[in-house]
Parts: C-alpha cells; sequence; structure tokens
C-alpha cells in the first residue's frame, strides 16, 4: 500500500537491523485518517469472505482494528494480556512470546465472543516473528471458529512470522512488506 | 447519553455492589457503531475548546478515543502501561493504581506526542478511583500543555474519582454516571 510505504519513509526510523520506530502515526500517537484508510484497504481485500469478527491483541493493534470493523459494520474483539477481575467465565487463552518486551505472556478472550459459525479476521500492526499471530489463531481454533486470514499493516519480512503463518495455512495480507532495516535505509519487498 | 444507558441496561452486567460488567460492548467485544455515537458526543461537548490531540491510555479507551478522535479531525496519543524497547528518548511518566488489578504501574509517554500548545482531551471507559485520569493529567502537566477536560464513557459516580477530578479543576463530561450498582439492579445519577 504506497501511502503506508511513503509514510514509513517519511516519519518511521530504522535502529539498525531489526527494529522500525513508527510511533509517530501507528503504534503510539495515531494517524487515525491513515487508520481509516488501512481499514478501508483491508476491507477491499477481505470482503468477499463473510468476516463476522475481528479479532486483535491489546494495545496497539486496536486502533487499526477499530477501522477495519467500521469497514465489516462488524463486532471487534481484543485478546487481554493481563486476566482482571472484569475478565472471569470461561476464557479461551494461548501464550505469546514477545521479543520486543523480552517476555513471554498469556492472552486472553472471552469464550463468549468467538464462537462457532463466527468467521474471523486477524489485525495487528506488525508481524515480526508471528507469535502474537499465532497465538490469536490458536484463539480462533479453540473457540471453533473459522479463521478468514490475518491483515498486517507492517510485515518485517526478514523475520520468520509470515513463513510460520504461511505453513499454518493463513492466509496474510500486508500492507508494507519490510525486507531490510539498515538504519534509516529501509527496503521493501513486494510478494 | 440515553443510548449508553440503553445499553448499559441491556447487556451490562452488574455484580454485587462495585463491578460493572459491559465487556460485550465497550471493552473486550467493541460496538464500533456505538463507539462512533459516543465520539461524535464528546465532539459535541468539546467542540469549542480548540482541541488538538486526544490521550487515552491502554487498552480499553484505544477504541472510544479513535472515534473521539476522528470527529475531532486530531491524532490519537495512548499512554502505554509497559516501557518496551520501543519507547525511548525521553518520556513523560506517572504513577497509576489499579484497584480492578491490584496493582500500581507507571504510564509513559514520549515527551514528543504532548507538548506546548496543545490542548489536550483526555478520554477513557471508566471513571471510579480516578487515578489513571489523574496520571494522564499530570502528563499533560509534565508536558506544558493544556488540559481542555476528560470525556468518560461511564462513571461510578459512588468511587471518588469524579471528586478528586473536580478537585484538580478538571472539567469531566460522562456519558453515563451510575449512581449504585445492586447486582442488575443499576441506578444512573443526573447531575
Amino acid at each position: 500500500m504506497e501511502i503506508l510505504k511513503q509514510r514509513i519513509l517519511k516519519d518511521g526510523k530504522g535502529i539498525g537491523t531489526s527494529i522500525l520506530k513508527v510511533d509517530s502515526f501507528l503504534n503510539h500517537q495515531i494517524d487515525i485518517d491513515l487508520m481509516e484508510k488501512l481499514g478501508q484497504e483491508f476491507y477491499e481485500h477481505f470482503k468477499g469472505k463473510k468476516v463476522t469478527k475481528i479479532l486483535t491483541i491489546e494495545a496497539s493493534g486496536i486502533a487499526i482494528a477499530a477501522f477495519v470493523a467500521k469497514a465489516f459494520n462488524v463486532p471487534l474483539v481484543f485478546a487481554k494480556k493481563v486476566v482482571s477481575k472484569n475478565l472471569e467465565g470461561e476464557i479461551l487463552t494461548s501464550s505469546v512470546q514477545s521479543y520486543t518486551k523480552g517476555l513471554i505472556y498469556l492472552i486472553n478472550v472471552s469464550k463468549k465472543f468467538i464462537t462457532e459459525g463466527d468467521n474471523v479476521l486477524l489485525i495487528d500492526d506488525f508481524l515480526a516473528n508471528g507469535s502474537a499471530l499465532l497465538g490469536l489463531a490458536d484463539i480462533v481454533k479453540q473457540g471453533g471458529a473459522h479463521l478468514v486470514g490475518a491483515g498486517i499493516a507492517i510485515e518485517k519480512s526478514f523475520q520468520p512470522g509470515r513463513q510460520r503463518a504461511n505453513d499454518m495455512g493463513i492466509d496474510v495480507y500486508s500492507l508494507a512488506c519490510i525486507e531490510s532495516i539498515d538504519d534509516n535505509n529501509i527496503k521493501f519487498k513486494e510478494y
């Protein structure tokens, strides 16, 4: 998606060979107009799939996913990383390893919200090692729902997430695929 | 806001005298159409205030705040609860006590995104003890920005958050104020 790639080149910041900071428009400060365009783009790609739910993971996927849900006119569900007092009853749970934060955490979704008959589209801001995406896919499977595919804003194609998702048979649609980062020399890959 | 109150009565679940579960439409599964209406309502209330930024806190404030930001056509910033490798540079930080989760955590905002000249509107899904709201207000102050006010979806008026915010001079606008919860006997308060 050209508009996202141009924005990454303009406002993104590569650090070393693996970190891409996009905190000025995507995952800390958020450009809402851009989020709407991303939402529309995912809708165009997946609109034939009878999507009934959008599933993402807190926190930085939520703003994008909200506009995908708006485009599809379906509810958004976000997986929670902490079980709070407000999340009880039967829970679908899976574990996710965060390389950025250097920890393993559980993600949780109330069983009420992902059920048989649901066609679930996963949305996230980044695909890197694929751990979050596979955790979400696991939750969809546990809930007995159908996984439509995954919409990703930025894919780090030099990390194994895309391959791992493809090996699981997940239809991944990424709007900007990063082939390499060398400080501010950011190269895109075309599939 | 009548539509929100009716939805609370229809789909909310009171537990004991202090917990209100609204996870089917507000803070786990999210009704996007409702979020848009909340966003529009906050816009109508604060539109004369020259708002330049919407500030919320991850995670459950983000979906509402995204539609407030859309209505104002300004960026959304969300405070992060964990300092990750991707959040470096100068950081505004404050501490927040979560009664729901039984812990104290730090909230963090990059100094780049809340600055002098900003007119900041705080948005959150709940106001209970007010700790999150006061933490966000503290961050606005640290950044040298002007605090316009706070838009809250659901206020638990029987808890001290509203009073604490008023004591700080914060203009709080809550769309549904809960006077009392007694299991599923939920009473609203009018200011």
